[in-house]
C-alpha cells in the first residue's frame, strides 16, 4: 500500500509515521508514505500558500492553486483509490472505514490548516472527507496520522500476530474485557481469580461476559447494535 | 497549564507537540508539557515494563509497578486535576470535554500501548478514561497529542484571533459554512457571488444558513440537538 499526505506543515507528521509500527511496516515494505509539502507547489511569487477567507471571517484559508497543483501532480503518475480530506465536518471515520481502506493500493490523504481549504477543492477533488472525532484540532496533521496508524496495523502482517488485531474493541462490535499480566498481587491487588486457573472454556466465558457488560456500561449505542445484529 | 504525558514509546511523542500551535504556546509560556519515558520507572531487572496478559490472550500488557511508580512520583510533586487514560472503551472525548480540560491547570495523560494496560491502574490510578473515536490505534501516544493538542489552541491567547476559535465547527453545536479564498474564480470555479458582495448582513445569513444545511445532511445528530436546545 502507498500512502500519500500533502501538508502546509510536513514537521508536524513525524513522531507516530517514523516509529512503532508504521515503522515497522515501512521497513518490510508492507506500506510506504510519501509526505508532500504544499509550498513546494506553490506558484505565487511570495510562496504563499493561504489568504484571507472571503466574507470577512477570521483565520487563514488555503488556496486552491497548490493543492490542485500538487493532486493533479500525483495523480498524473497513479491511480488512487481515495483521495482523503480531514476535516470536521466529515464522515465519522470508524474502525469499518479503516478495515475498508487497509485493502486498497494508493490513498491520498490531504491535511487542512488553518481556518480550511477553499471548498472548490473539496468540491472538485475530494473523494471523502473524514472527521476521527466531535472536537476541533489546529490541523489536518493529527487525523492524517491516527487514520494511516488505524489502517497500517491492519494490512497483513504488520501485527505480528495477527489474533491481537483481530480481538481488539470494536472489530466484533463490543468493547474489550479488561487485561490483566503479572503480578498475580501488586499493592493488595489481585488479578481475577478465574483468569489463573487455566480453565480455557471458562475465561472465554468471562470474557465474553465482561466485554458484554462493559459495552453495556459505557456505548449502549454498541450494545443495542450488537444485540441487534446477533 | 502544565500537561504530563507518560509512555512506553515517548518518540512517538513528536511533531505535533514541537511545532505548530502547541509550540507556540510552549514559547509564549501558556503550557508546560513533559514527556515520562515508563521504562525510566521500571524496576525489572531487564528494564521490561510489558508482560503477556492472564487467561492466554494475544498481545502484550503493560504492568502496573512503572506505572504507579511514574504516577505516583508526579502525583507526590502537585494536585493533578485529571489523570488521564487512553483507551477505545473511555468516554468519547468531544468539544465541551476539550472546553472543560484547557480551564485546568495540571492534566496527566497516560498512553496505553500494544494490547493495553493493567485493569488495576485503570482501576486505581486513573479519574478519565477518554476514547478519541471508535478505531484501534496502536498505541495512545496519538490520542493523547490529539487530546493535547485541542484543548491548548483554547487556553485564551495561544490563538492570535480568538473569533477564529469561537467560530470553529461544534462551538456553537453545528458544523462549519464552507470557506473560500481568492481567486475569485479559479479554473472556472467561481466563489459564491454572496461572499464577494460587501454585505455583510446578508453574508452573515448565508453563513448560519449554509451552516445548518450541512448540518443536517451531515450530521443529523448534532442538527436535531441543536433544534432541541434553541
Amino acid at each position: 500500500m502507498r500512502i500519500d499526505i500533502i501538508s502546509a506543515v510536513p514537521k508536524l507528521l513525524t513522531g507516530p509515521l517514523e516509529n512503532s509500527i508504521v515503522n515497522r511496516a515501512k521497513e518490510r515494505g508492507l506500506v510506504e508514505i510519501f509526505i508532500h509539502d504544499l509550498r513546494d507547489f506553490t506558484e505565487d511569487k511570495h510562496n504563499k500558500i493561504d489568504d484571507y477567507p472571503y466574507g470577512g471571517d477570521a483565520g487563514m484559508v488555503l488556496t486552491p492553486q497548490p493543492i490542485f497543483s500538487c493532486i493533479e501532480h500525483l495523480t498524473s503518475e497513479r491511480k488512487y483509490d481515495e483521495i482523503i480530506f480531514t476535516a470536521p465536518d466529515g464522515e465519522q471515520f470508524n474502525q469499518s472505514e479503516a478495515n475498508r481502506l487497509s485493502l486498497k493500493e494508493n490513498v491520498m490523504i490531504l491535511c487542512g490548516h488553518y481556518k480550511g481549504i477553499d471548498q472548490r477543492v473539496r468540491d472538485v477533488l475530494i473523494t471523502k472527507e473524514y472527521t476521527i472525532g466531535d472536537y476541533v484540532l489546529s490541523g489536518g496533521e493529527l487525523p492524517a496520522m491516527v487514520i494511516t496508524d488505524a489502517l497500517v496495523r491492519l494490512i497483513p502482517n504488520v501485527i505480528g500476530d495477527a489474533g491481537s488485531a483481530l480481538s481488539d474493541s470494536f472489530q466484533n462490535g463490543l468493547l474489550e474485557a479488561p487485561v490483566y499480566t503479572r503480578p498475580a498481587e501488586f499493592k493488595g491487588l489481585e488479578v481475577p481469580k478465574i483468569l489463573c486457573s487455566g480453565d480455557h472454556k471458562k475465561i472465554e466465558a468471562w470474557k465474553t461476559e465482561q466485554s458484554l457488560k462493559r459495552t453495556k456500561e459505557r456505548r449502549k449505542d454498541l450494545y443495542e447494535k450488537f444485540k441487534k445484529d446477533y
